[in-house]
């Protein structure tokens, strides 16, 4: 599983929660599919800066907001 | 311009200039070409954000950092 991709789609649920948003509503305000929204959340696609962007812009928080704050990636020792 | 973009590009090039790094260093560390990187600073490519962590983990800061705080995308009044 991509790690980074999960908590990006976390934080997309999350946030879209938060508005009582649906999937639908989210995908309509920033121009993208339902099912991909959907992908998205379940951490199954990893956008694009830009349609993240999107996103945020849809969720009313900036970009910075929806990625995680530390260090996702690891190296294997 | 991709307002984006170039705040993305802008962060690379400040982070990539505080380690002393030369464009073609953080592409070796990162895995893409000095050529990519270039274009990143300049604002001309918009990465996924996949790369994007590539690159963060390059520079050793999270993802986030590399971001711009505000909101950047402006609906036309």
């Amino acid at each position: 599983m991509d790690t980074l991709a999960q908590a990006v789609g976390n934080s997309i649920a999350g946030h879209r929660r938060l508005l009582d948003l649906t999937q639908q509503e989210v995908a309509d305000r920033a121009g993208v599919s339902q099912k991909y929204i959907s992908a998205l959340e379940r951490g199954e696609r990893i956008p694009n800066l830009d349609t993240l962007d999107q996103i945020a812009g849809a969720l009313g928080v900036p970009i910075r907001d929806l990625l995680p704050e530390a260090v996702v990636t690891e190296d294997a020792a």
